[in-house]
C-alpha cells in the first residue's frame, strides 16, 4: 500500500502567491482550470524533476503523466539535449545577430516533417497558430476561419470563446464552428460561404476537454483537404499538443493527408522554449509579408535543444515507442477497473490517453478517483488528455497500475 | 585605422537561411526590417557573444549597441544570472507544477516596481502588452484604446496597422491614433468618446523609429494620469524597450507618475525568456480572470535568472549606470561629429540614445555613415534607438569613439 501524501507547504506558499500573481498559479494548475485537478488532492509547486518523476515542495515524488502539459517527451533534464543547450549557451543565447542553430534546425524540420517546405520559429503555441490564421488570411485575402467544436488553438483572441473575458465580439465574427467529423456540415459551410474561407483549422484528431477524445472517421480528412482544395481554403493543423508524440513526419501523415501549415510547440525541445510553423512552398511568401517578430524569437540555445530532441526522437523512433507505453498502461488500468467493477473510458492515442469513469456522468467520480492516484503519487489530471514520455518505465507502469488499483479500492471503501 | 570587415561566410550562411526559412532571417535583423540596418554592411549570424561583444561567423568582433534589442542588460553572459539559472536548471525548469522562484520573482517585482501591486509572467512582451489591453477591456466593459502615433506594442492584430497582411479591419476598428505630446487632441478623445475608452497604451516616452526620440511635455503625464482617472480609463505603460534602463522602479516613477499596468520584457532576465506584467491591486481580479497561458509561461529558470538580473542591476544602480555610460558615449561621437562637420542629433534617454545624421533629409547619408562604423566593428543600427548595456567600459566607449571618427573620415573621402 502506498502511503498518502501531504501537501501542507504546497498550501502554504499558495496562500503566498495569491497575494503578489493574479490566481496564486494560473494556467491548467490555476483555479481558473481547476476544473482539471482535484484541487484538494494536488501539489501546487515543484521542487524538481527527472526523467519521469517530479518532486512536490513537501517532498512527494509523482510518476508525471501531464510531462509539463506535453513539453518533457524525453524525459525530465534529458543529458543529450540538455548538453547540446549546454554547449550553445557557452557561445550564447540571445544575441543581437541570430546563431547558424536556426538554419540547422529548419533545415532538420524540412527533412523531418512531410509537409514542410521551410519552418519559423517563435515561443507559444498560441504564436505560431496566430501566425497561420494570420497567413491563411494575407494569402487568400479572406477573413472567415472554420473551427471544430472543443477545440483549443491558444490565447489569442482570434480563438478565444466569445464570452471570456476582455474578447470583442468583432475578434471572433469571422468563426465558423462545427462538429467534429460532420461531412455535412462542412460541405454546407463551404456551400454558404462561397470565397470567403481563409482557413480550417484543426487539431489531427478532437483531443479536446471534458469529453471521450475521438479520432476522424474513415475519409473525414480526405474530405477536409478535397474542399480546402477546391475552395482555395488553406489547411491548418495545429499539432502543438499531439506532434511528435504520433508521427515524426506530423500527425497530418499519420492520418494519410497533407496540411498546408502545421503547427508544433510542446514536444519540440523537450522543455526548451521554442515553437515552430512549418508549411507548403505556396505560403513561404506570405509568411515572409508578416510583421511578426519577438524578443527571443531567435534565441540560440531552444534551437539547439530542439536539434537534439528531434535527433533523440527519430533514433529512437519515439512515437510508436511512446504509443507501445501508453497501451501496456492502457491495458493494466482497465484489468485494474474491471477488478473493482469501474467502468474506466481510455481514448485518444496511448500516448495521449484521455480517461474517464463512465460510472458517474456528474463527473464526481471521476475526479474522486483522481484525486486518490494524485494522493498515492499518480500525476494524473481529470478532463484533460494525459502524455506520456521516453523515460516512462516498465515498473513505473506497474507501479501505477498498482497506485491506480489502490485508489480503486478507496473509491469502494469510500461507498462510491 | 581600423580593418574593414568581410562579411563572406553571413552571406553564404543568409543563403541557406533563404531557402527554408520564410526571410531568412526575420525580425529586426529580416528584409521585412532591413531599413534598421546597412543591409551591405552587416553580419547575418553571430558565433558568440561575451559581456558587450558579440562575434561574428565570420570572426568579426562588434562592440554591441543593439544589446539584441534590449535584453541584454548586464553583459552577454553575466556570470552571475547564469549561474542561478544554471542551479535552478539542475533542478528542473519547464514542470507540471511551477517553482516556488515564480513567488520569489513576483515578490521581488512588486518590492522594486512602485506602481506593482502584483506580477504575472509570459514569455513575449506582445504577451503581456496583449495581456494588459484585455485586462482592461474585462475591467471597464469597454473596448477603444487610445494610442500615440510612432508607437510599437507588439505583433498581435490590436496594435498592428490596418495595412499590415492579414490584419482584419475589425481587429483595429476601436484604436484611436494621437498625436504625441498633444494635450489638446487628448481631451478631444476622451470628450468624443465618453465612457468609451478601455485603456490608453503608451511606451514613456516617444522612442519610435525613423524620428528623434521624444520626451513627455512638461505636465503631459500628469494631464493624462488625470483624464484617465477622471474618465475610468486604465493607463497602460508599455516599459518592454525603455525598463531598468530608466528607473529601476518603472519609467512611469522616472516622469512622476503612476501606471494602472506596466509591461516589461526585454532587460528583466538579461536574456532568459521571460515578460512580465505588473499592475495595481484594483486590476488584480481582472487579470485572474482572463483565459490566459502558455506551454513555457511557468518555466523556473527564467524566473531564477530574473531574480538574480533584478537583484545585480538593484545593486549596480544599473539604470544610472547605463545613462553615464550613454552620456560618456554621446559626448564623445558629437565631437567626432563636429570635427568632421557633421550634424548629429543624439536624442532620447543616453541608455537608450538614438541617432540622426541631419545633413541629409533621404537619411542615406545617416545609412552610410553606420555602414562605416558597422564594418569597422561597431554594431550601430540605422533608425531604431540603441541599447547600453553595464560592462560596455571606458576603453569601448573609447575605441567606439575613434571608430565614428573614422567612419566620419570615409564619408568625406566618398565625398559625402
Amino acid at each position: 500500500m502506498h502511503p498518502i501524501f501531504d501537501h501542507t507547504k504546497s498550501r502554504e506558499q499558495f496562500d503566498r502567491a495569491a497575494r503578489v500573481i493574479p490566481s496564486g498559479v494560473y494556467g491548467h494548475l490555476g483555479p481558473a482550470e481547476g476544473c482539471f485537478i482535484p484541487v484538494s488532492a494536488y501539489p501546487q509547486f515543484s521542487e524538481k524533476a527527472q526523467g519521469t518523476y517530479f518532486w512536490d515542495i513537501d517532498g512527494n515524488r509523482y510518476i508525471d503523466y501531464m510531462c509539463a502539459y506535453g513539453p518533457n517527451i524525453l524525459g525530465y533534464n534529458d543529458p543529450d539535449v540538455d548538453e547540446a543547450a549546454r554547449r550553445q549557451r557557452e557561445k550564447g543565447d540571445c544575441i543581437t545577430a541570430p546563431s547558424t542553430a536556426m538554419i540547422d534546425f529548419a533545415e532538420l524540420l524540412v527533412d523531418t516533417v512531410a509537409c514542410a517546405d521551410w519552418a519559423f520559429f517563435a515561443k507559444n503555441g498560441n504564436d505560431v497558430t496566430s501566425i497561420a490564421v494570420r497567413t491563411a488570411r494575407a494569402y487568400t485575402h479572406r477573413k472567415k476561419l472554420i473551427f471544430f467544436k472543443g477545440y483549443y488553438h491558444g490565447i489569442s483572441p482570434w480563438c478565444q470563446k466569445l464570452d471570456n473575458a476582455g474578447v470583442l465580439p468583432e475578434e471572433v465574427r469571422n468563426n465558423l464552428y462545427l462538429d467534429w467529423n460532420d461531412e455535412q456540415q462542412l460541405e454546407q459551410a463551404f456551400a454558404e460561404n462561397k470565397g470567403q474561407i481563409a482557413a480550417v483549422i484543426s487539431q489531427p484528431y478532437m483531443h479536446g476537454n471534458f469529453a471521450d477524445n475521438t479520432f476522424p472517421k474513415e475519409g473525414f480528412w480526405q474530405k477536409v483537404r478535397k474542399l480546402c482544395d477546391d475552395n482555395g481554403t488553406v489547411l491548418i493543423i495545429d499539432d502543438v499538443r499531439a506532434g511528435f508524440r504520433m508521427d515524426m513526419k506530423g500527425s497530418d501523415h499519420y492520418f494519410g493527408f497533407k496540411a498546408d501549415l502545421i503547427c508544433f510547440c510542446k514536444a519540440l525541445a523537450n522543455g526548451y522554449n521554442v515553437s515552430a510553423l512549418c508549411g507548403q512552398d505556396f505560403l513561404k511568401n506570405a509568411v515572409s509579408g508578416l510583421s511578426v517578430t519577438g524578443s527571443y524569437w531567435l534565441s540560440a540555445v531552444p534551437f539547439a535543444a530542439g536539434i537534439a530532441c528531434i535527433e533523440k526522437m527519430k533514433k529512437l523512433n519515439c512515437p510508436q515507442l511512446l504509443i507501445d507505453k501508453g497501451q501496456k498502461l492502457s491495458a493494466g488500468l482497465l484489468e485494474q477497473a474491471k477488478k473493482y467493477g469501474y467502468d474506466l473510458h481510455i481514448t485518444g492515442m496511448p500516448s495521449l490517453f484521455y480517461l474517464r469513469l463512465a460510472d458517474d456522468p456528474s463527473l464526481m467520480l471521476h475526479q474522486a478517483w483522481i484525486a486518490e492516484c494524485q494522493k498515492r503519487g499518480v500525476f494524473f489530471t481529470n478532463h484533460h488528455n494525459h502524455f506520456i514520455n521516453a523515460a516512462l518505465s516498465d515498473s513505473d507502469i506497474a507501479e501505477t497500475v498498482e497506485i491506480a488499483g489502490e485508489a480503486f479500492a478507496a473509491l469502494r471503501e469510500m461507498g462510491e
